[in-house]
């Protein structure tokens, strides 16, 4: 059975790895044609779409995508989970560890020759950590933390014990209670209604004047005014956003300057490290050979939530 | 017995820690007439000292400070060996992680609110780690690296097999052998005549031209002209140095606008994390007392070869 697939998707090599997997392929095909979709093209392009048996997601996240198993009951809409985990994970580490140590505060000085002690460091040893979202990418950033020896909290939509993971495991109503003992606060969470604007005022308000504050999920979910107030206050050891709500963040926005802040253009994912392209190419072609022998998906979407099914 | 106690030495809650371990201490020693030193005190005053029985460095590093064993031979002489370990190897490897993910080079282009992908990160998972001095500071690194995933290979004076801290250690003598095959090579060695400007020309041309170099031991381990030369080739994927051979490292140094370089103020150590002033008054409080017991050292100076004798 060849299906026409569409190729919707920036990272580099997926093409070859399909091609090299399934030398046969139809890789003519459009996000309005196409009975394969690797990617995440347009919504109007996909509900168009009548062919359409599988919507391979290249983000972990899957957005407004499962509102299309209302109009296409054939569909299967699978996300990237696990592609992302190490890589996004380990640039949330480092950028925790640079606050720490205030690596981004010196190589600013160092454009001036300026050789000045900032001061006192903080280490991740002993650390109280909280991550918010302990899935794939909190779960990798989760173990690397308690490497280094800190005591990680995770917090999950679905709470179970994970002791390879996190010394407590709790679910979301119980983050207002968690927040204030956190001297680190990770957030991987995908965006949906429940976690925009999660880190509201009053949440930001809750953590410990010296704590850190890490997001590599979706920019949505820290309300950002509130965090500029919040640092501008003198309050929080220092923040490092990998997103924001409004990617690239605008020249004028105050955030670009507000203080102990490090800011990186949303490169955690994507293809920076060669892995999350051979996680793709792996997780895509399992999935195409699914559809053709009707086999279990991998990290198929759920319907009835629009989140991946538990495995 | 209450001997003169001389403390010569920065690193704040010490004199608090030592009176509240020996409320009678007479702290009003002098390096020049105190029976115990606990500092790193010029080599003239000590010299003059003949009441001198046991010198307590607050640094891992020996110095010159052996040759004191020639005039003095009822003197101990400690060093502080396992009080900098974790905070030196947690700033090496933070500024390494910095360097793989270009975080310094974020931090600068945020001054001018630039919102620019940098490519390609690169990960210390499977990286292979060549960590020159296996001691506190450098066994301390090489576990975090392999605690990420990395493949760590050690150089120790007195090479012998450490599973828990390397995959393979190796003596000074497999230097050249061991540097082409590095993605990492940290220093963590202290400065003796052996050690000054170890890595010169020709052992930079040995290295990757992507590789990462790491010094935190001392600068004049590294040969910076021949360094300065190296990045301005393009070779090396980014260096991050600690400590320099010219402290203040000079504002006209070219060093500092070196491409792909971090220089930090010799701030990986010191009393920048808390546990450094708590190790230094548990081995400095050990020390005093054993003076006072006649029992063994911690630590102790070997005086044949100027080093740390072996457990």
């Amino acid at each position: 059975m060849q299906m026409k697939i569409c190729l919707h998707i920036p990272v580099k090599g997926l093409r070859e790895a399909v091609l090299a997997a399934l030398p046969d392929a139809d890789l003519t095909g459009t996000p309005a044609d196409a009975e394969i979709v690797i990617g995440n093209p347009p919504m109007e392009a996909l509900e168009s779409n009548a062919n359409l048996r599988l919507l391979q997601l290249h983000s972990a996240g899957t957005g407004r995508y499962p509102e299309l198993y209302r109009t296409h009951p054939h569909l299967a809409i699978c996300c990237a989970t696990g592609a992302y985990g190490h890589t996004v994970a380990e640039h949330m580490f480092a950028s925790l560890l640079c606050l720490m140590k205030h690596l981004n505060e010196y190589a600013v000085q160092q454009q001036t020759a300026r050789w000045k002690d900032l001061g006192a460091a903080r280490s991740i040893r002993g650390a109280n950590v909280l991550v918010i979202g302990l899935g794939d990418i909190g779960g990798a950033f989760a173990r690397m933390c308690r490497a280094l020896g800190a005591a990680v909290t995770g917090i999950r939509r679905t709470p179970a014990p994970d002791p390879e993971t996190a010394d407590r495991v709790f679910g979301l109503d119980q983050l207002d209670a968690l927040l204030p003992s956190a001297d680190v606060v990770a957030c991987a969470l995908p965006e949906t209604p429940q976690t925009r604007g999660l880190l509201n005022k009053a949440r930001l308000a809750l953590l410990k004047p010296d704590a850190y504050l890490v997001n590599a999920g979706r920019g949505s979910l820290i309300d950002e005014a509130a965090l500029l107030e919040t640092l501008n206050e003198g309050r929080l050891a220092g923040v490092a956003l990998d997103v924001l709500c409004t990617e690239p963040l605008p020249a004028d926005s105050p955030l670009w300057h507000a203080p102990r802040i490090l800011i990186t253009p949303h490169v955690a994912g994507g293809d920076h490290l060669p892995d999350v392209g051979e996680n793709l190419a792996r997780i895509s072609l399992h999935n195409i050979r699914a559809l053709a022998a009707n086999a279990p998906f991998q990290s198929l979407v759920d319907p009835a939530t629009g989140y991946r099914a538990r495995p």
